[in-house]
């Protein structure tokens, strides 16, 4: 085993804290400048917030400490295909790169269903990295769901 | 002319207060057991937020007010046909009925581009309803745009 980049073993703890705390497990990290100037954990139930997935709160709290709406120099890091309200933010963002680990075939939204970024209506498309940290992203919402069941 | 439904007016006059602020004209509202419970005007450049749509700002509020993150009571009246990001996070909050005004055919994600509804990947789908306070909404834009030529 290769050890994970940085940013994707953040988002992971990330996305295995989300399930601790009883929400869909799923972490995200925004990096500006080499450094992660944001790390979120899904949270839809916890905040009452259906906008609340990792993506979205890692973006806000990103612009936020960056003080605008663009992100360009930015990169984002994400253990799940982003579905389509994330995909849109991060398009609206502008974001350099996305990686994410684990894809999802059910609600993605880059390789499934709308493929968003190749959407004539998407005015920016990140560039793409799918894979990295895919098996252990994918186990921990195996588990999360089976437990459930 | 008949009178614009009430929500319908309320949300263009949030995208008046869009665009004297500087940001593109575009309010929505949620509408819940018959009462405005949120209104909202688009403010990306304000908020320093590039989810900060009108959409997104009301679906927010109104759950935040009513302390859940699933709104399937609800309605949403927006001036403008929703993005994907919008779109995902109306289905996302299970909202019943989505009104829109004016269509969007460079970013709207409703009856252009993606069309998101009509995804397999989409998990809900509100009733639609498009075309109410269409002229009025488009006007904004209109002119919006055009004073910044």
């Amino acid at each position: 085993m290769f050890p994970l980049p940085h940013p994707m073993r953040v988002a992971l703890d990330a996305a295995r804290d989300a399930a601790a705390a009883g929400e869909v497990p799923v972490g995200a990290v925004v990096v500006h400048s080499g450094e992660i100037v944001a790390v979120a954990a899904n949270a839809p139930r916890q905040l009452c917030d259906p906008t609340a997935h990792a993506e979205m709160l890692a973006i806000r709290a990103a612009a936020q400490l960056l003080g605008r709406d663009r992100l360009e120099d930015c990169d984002l890091w994400v253990t799940l295909e982003p579905c389509a309200m994330c995909a849109g933010a991060i398009a609206h963002a502008r974001i350099a790169r996305l990686y994410y680990a684990a894809d999802d075939a059910k609600g993605g939204a880059v390789e499934h269903g709308p493929r968003f970024f190749t959407q004539p209506t998407c005015h920016h498309r990140p560039e793409l990295f799918a894979g990295i940290g895919a098996g252990e992203a994918a186990a921990l919402l195996r588990d999360f769901f089976a437990a459930r069941r």
